[in-house]
């Protein structure tokens, strides 16, 4: 079965949002064992949508839309599709039930004369929408199945997994399948792709292969390497100890900090969780990213008691306890800053660990000695005062990420230490 | 002059990695005068990429390719590319040398025998890759020209900036226009897309698409109403003063918060520069997300100075002199909360104005009278001690954002009667 989006929107093509439903539609499809095979993203045009349909009905048995079925002018996804098909738009007596039934949830009323959600091409379906008010369609099409739903990321995700899935397993479109699916992943940082399968490990590709299939992510500070494997469970957790095993003989080993697919950030916390550790963060030029990261994790509050911003020195003077001295001497971008940075934070928030970043981000801000990308990271834990200075590449955007990345890393490793 | 993205890469299909690459290459064109037109996204296989150049070269002039030129085995772009066209790949002397640039640039060597960044298809030319290593390809081919790049980002942003937008100048394929495109931008807040053109101003869609086509974007707690101006410069500023002279006349005036093409935080630290006016938060709920979406603007470092991060309450009352009593009687999630921790922040991070944020962004904590979704904000200036209480929908990551978008709509309002 092969699955396709076709995203809608002028405004994606012209780089005003970021297209986020391609991605949510395949770690969904991933969890019910199928993969997204195609994605089409096109403007607001009749043509553009005939040309996007006829090319994913012939290679397609799932199609999914995104966008267009809004109330505003340029919301005309339904009536090229309906054109399309050489198919009516007709008012229909369940689409209104749904659609009042959409309206009800949010307290709103419907207002039919000036709407057209309860008119859908004949033959479709009006779905109910879990977070909004526009029906999602569904229309089963000779084996295939065409699925409509909003733009808006959580009105799409919701009538994906809410509405679509249930449908096509019901209707026996799809099944959950006896193999199980699983991509299992290496996760290395401060290493490249090429130093990886051209210096260190040159056959570790092919190695991997006999696996499943292979595939290698550039991450802001490392790789993720993965395999994706097919089969029963068993055989599964049997494959995986295996891999365990081939690169734990290898090369690679030093660079290898995780097996799994898990968010830096939810690793740290769960770590944390675990060995019930608390900590907080210092940050200066990481600008509140690391704290961000941190508390986007369900669940973290049981271990993360806060942060400290102090992007003024100000603050890192009478927040923190950094010496007036040590700002003069070294300067706030400084092992030293970092250090007391991280003791600071200890002391007032009253951690376990906290880690400290003090860089220059840029575009401005850099010098001959300190240019843009330096970094300094602090660590006060009950066994550990320290810092360490650190050089990334890249754009503001890039090198708080890089930053940030490594101030995780850093927190974990003492995590683990501890 | 119609242009295409074909991104390619399995693990963006598995959802792995978010493709940003469409929406930069998107932004990236705008400002040279061009629009993206279609955009593709497929995995590793030759197959795929056929079926998407043939579609790509029967309706578009300049095709991009992101991905699969790097060292690993799944790295077969360039490959499939020559036999797509029926070209051999060959060892070519300029493609060496400047393989051997892009690795002295990063003090490395090229191997030569372990890689093949210096064999390319016949008549493709190989280019300087201003952030790694691998050689971007440009095929210029019957007046249509495909220009492919690596998908890292910052290595596709750079070369198509650096690279194959100088090439297209250069060779004339393409030329700045004496035309000017701007996106004029109506930013609302508080209100739905449905309300603005169902309810408030049923007119307002047509009335504004005699000036270029109309877009309607929902954004987190608003709609940006967009409106794709062409014409002279001076063309353009007449334009624009005719459509903020119809919308100020509608009904929607009191929604407006902008005008122009700029995201919150941008605005934020523009009006707190231009006024002189020191800012800083203390954090709950958002956790970082206020004070990094801040430090994401180069310069906020003039009027931004720091922030107290306080997830747990003991840092709230350590760190902002919240009162125990307080916590004890209305509970963290309160106005009272909110304000002491606004003052609190005022008092230590000494700023002109502190936000504060404390909320239940779920999914757990949420109870029958303070809901998941809850959040109150509290303001603290020399004029203005307040909090307000207020509820959004949406899973942890969407409520962070509205909890976030809110605190900095606020505090723009502040700014502004500062």
């Amino acid at each position: 079965m092969k699955t396709e989006i076709i995203t809608i929107g002028n405004e994606i093509l012209q780089g005003k949002i970021q297209d986020k439903n391609t991605q949510a539609l395949a770690r969904e499809l991933h969890k019910i064992g199928l993969e997204l095979n195609f994605a089409q993203i096109i403007g607001d045009t009749k043509e553009a949508l005939e040309q996007a349909y006829t090319l994913a009905f012939s290679r397609s048995d799932y199609v999914f839309t995104s966008g267009g079925l809004g109330p505003t002018l340029d919301d005309q996804t339904k009536f090229y599709t309906a054109d399309f098909f050489e198919l009516e738009v007709l008012e229909n007596e369940s689409a209104l039930e749904r659609t009042l039934l959409n309206y009800e949830k949010h307290i709103r009323s419907y207002e039919k004369d000036k709407s057209h959600y309860h008119q859908i091409p004949k033959g479709f379906i009006a779905t109910e929408n879990p977070c909004g008010y526009a029906p999602g369609l569904i229309y089963p099409n000779n084996k295939k199945v065409l699925m409509m739903a909003p733009g808006v990321p959580s009105e799409f995700k919701a009538m994906v997994c809410e509405i679509f899935f249930p449908y096509l397993l019901k209707n026996n479109f799809t099944h959950q399948s006896d193999l199980t699916f699983k991509s299992f992943t290496i996760k290395t940082y401060r290493i490249g792709e090429s130093k990886i399968f051209n210096s260190l490990c040159p056959s570790l590709w092919q190695e991997l292969e006999k696996y499943g299939s292979v595939s290698s992510l550039p991450r802001c500070l490392g790789v993720d390497v993965c395999v994706y494997l097919k089969g029963s469970p068993t055989e599964i957790i049997k494959q995986e100890k295996e891999i365990i095993s081939i690169v734990e003989g290898s090369k690679l080993k030093p660079y290898i900090y995780h097996y799994g697919q898990i968010e830096l950030q939810e690793l740290v916390v769960q770590k944390a969780i675990e060995k019930k550790i608390s900590f907080g963060f210092a940050e200066s030029c990481t600008g509140g990213l690391n704290s961000s990261r941190v508390t986007d994790i369900s669940g973290s509050s049981a271990v993360f008691a806060g942060s400290i911003i102090s992007y003024a020195n100000s603050v890192k003077e009478n927040q923190l306890g950094v010496k007036t001295k040590t700002l003069i001497d070294h300067g706030a971008v400084s092992k030293q800053c970092a250090v007391e940075m991280a003791l600071g934070a200890r002391k007032h928030l009253n951690v376990d660990i906290a880690i400290s970043t003090t860089g220059i981000a840029g575009p401005n801000g850099g010098s001959k000695d300190k240019p843009v990308g330096t970094v300094s990271i602090g660590i006060a834990s009950k066994s550990n005062e320290s810092s360490e200075s650190y050089f990334f590449r890249g754009d503001r955007e890039g090198l708080k990420s890089s930053f940030s990345e490594m101030a995780l890393l850093l927190l974990l490793q003492e995590i683990e230490e501890f």
